[in-house]
């Protein structure tokens, strides 16, 4: 047992989208998704266990954590705990190099970079698709954020295997996501509370039969570099999830009017020849998807539309990965 | 044969929503549909059949009108005379007491009395069914637009009949209906043209398919006055169809951000007690469906509220009628 150790991960943005689950306990997703790692945003985490500890204590951004975010995250630890099988307890420490609350989820990198900090101090070597299968019961999402690049989370129906692998590095298309930050409340319903609803919309199961060919539009879109393929099925699979939210009982409306603008605004540019497209996860802020011959004059309209806060932005990222414990700060890039 | 007919009729709102056609050369809907009349709107419309006319020729609100428009009411007069072997040409008339492009559609309202007063003056005397079924070769919605009050669309998929008729009348239920007005332009697709895409959206099958539910639960709430359930179906209706509309191919989005915002509004007056729902045609004004002790204070929220240049607002209406020719200003309701 090595006791100590820090990763760090990157969010995600998905293509094809993950809303629903097949199997709450084994945290199996209702349809498989497709994203790309966001190399600008970046969560480190660190895990060391100590003899002394009665239970695990969690420091974010500084802060210590206590109530169901620790809650979460001790039930995470357990699993790893079971693994391993050793029972000592830990100080989690974990930072976001994007400013807390600015409306990115840190779920996704941060239960990835927790779940390779936490098994390496635990001594477990674990292959980058058990990594992928365990960090999606911290967050379903966090299993994108274990593989680089471009990824695909993929549930085998029959035998519950369930993992993300990448299906181009992060080199492989030089896209850049830019994110217009409407707001960073919290959401009012939060992903893993708001997907248990999906299917009481009269719309999720058409969403997930027609789930297989816009996976495969996307996944030759992003292998044959097609971005007005790519345009299209993101747009479609985004405003799916969406649809499928606005007619769940109770209604969920993630989209504030200013997303609505910036994604009328986003077809409008789109016709006088800009190449970007829009995707929202389950909240206000929109991911503009571009090319970097775009993104000059796209981050200038950003930054002026009305409404819009904040205005982050990376090219797609690397795999989660160990770094070394001196290294105490944030990752700088 | 009489040469010249009067008749006034009123837009509607639907609570169900007709959006695709099973049938576009019989204008048969792909499914049935109930809404109520909107006292507060008419539209009055004169048909003078006159033997030294070489084609109809068309005013609508002191306006001579051509192009598209005008052979639109061609095609419907064509249809009147087919039915009554006449084949002359006539002045039509037509005025609506609301503003012009105030953002109603004045299409169910004016082919309503078209109908009734086409047929009129080419000395024919249709039941209301009948005049429904004609009525919806002008525009699907003007069927709606013949009977009184509360009405449904049925179609026989069998016989292909379809026509309106009243479930209820209008003083059955007190309700009014709010019109909160956001543009006053054109649609940039409306509502004949969009409705061809219904079928590309991957969700207009489970759409059709959950529709007899709906109507069921619709039309009971209609008869029991109760306000709950209708506003839950109307606003799940209107949210299904927009959610077609914006999963289209090309997608079409008719909310603007600021019907959006009130619709968000609307949830939290919900909660606060307020009775009221909201429901969108395929426009981005937003129809708020009250009970008179709510009037008051929803008037005044909605004229304050951003974005809002407009509030129209009637009760339930009576059916099309025929009104002396003499009469020539809009109907004063």
């Amino acid at each position: 047992m090595i006791h100590k150790a820090s990763a760090i991960a990157h969010p995600n943005i998905a293509f094809i989208k993950y809303w629903g689950l097949r199997d709450e306990e084994n945290r199996l997703p209702a349809n498989d998704s497709i994203s790309m790692n966001i190399d600008g945003l970046t969560t480190r985490t660190s895990v060391e266990f100590d003899t002394s500890l009665q239970e695990d204590q969690l420091s974010l951004n500084g802060d210590e954590i206590t109530g169901k975010s620790l809650s979460r995250v001790q039930k995470f630890m357990d699993r790893m705990r079971q693994l391993a099988d050793i029972h000592l307890f830990a100080y989690i420490t974990s930072e976001n190099n994007f400013p807390t609350g600015a409306g990115v989820a840190s779920s996704a990198s941060g239960f990835a970079a927790l779940a390779l900090a936490g098994t390496a101090a635990l001594g477990l070597d674990l292959s980058s698709e058990e990594l992928s299968a365990l960090a999606r019961f911290g967050s379903g999402s966090a299993s994108r954020s274990i593989p680089s690049g471009f990824v695909e989370w993929h549930t085998d129906p029959d035998t519950g295997e369930s993992y993300a692998k990448s299906i181009a590095p992060a080199d492989h298309w030089h896209l850049v996501d830019c994110i217009a930050i409407f707001s960073e409340d919290h959401k009012p319903v939060g992903s893993q509370a708001g997907m248990l609803l999906a299917d009481t919309s009269p719309f999720q199961a058409a969403r997930l039969q027609d789930s297989t060919r816009r996976l495969e539009i996307c996944r030759s879109a992003i292998l044959n570099k097609d971005f007005a393929a790519l345009s299209a099925i993101t747009e479609l699979d985004s405003n799916m999830m969406h649809a499928v939210m606005m007619t769940s009982k109770p209604p969920l409306f993630y989209w504030q009017p200013g997303s609505l603008a910036l994604m009328k605004a986003v077809k409008e540019w789109q016709s006088e020849g800009l190449e970007v497209t829009y995707t929202l996860d389950a909240g206000p802020n929109v991911h503009l998807i571009c090319i970097p011959n775009t993104f000059d004059a796209l981050i200038e309209r950003v930054s002026a539309f009305p409404g819009v806060i904040n205005v982050l932005h990376g090219k797609p990222g690397g795999p989660a990965k160990l770094v070394p414990n001196e290294d105490s700060g944030t990752s700088p890039n």
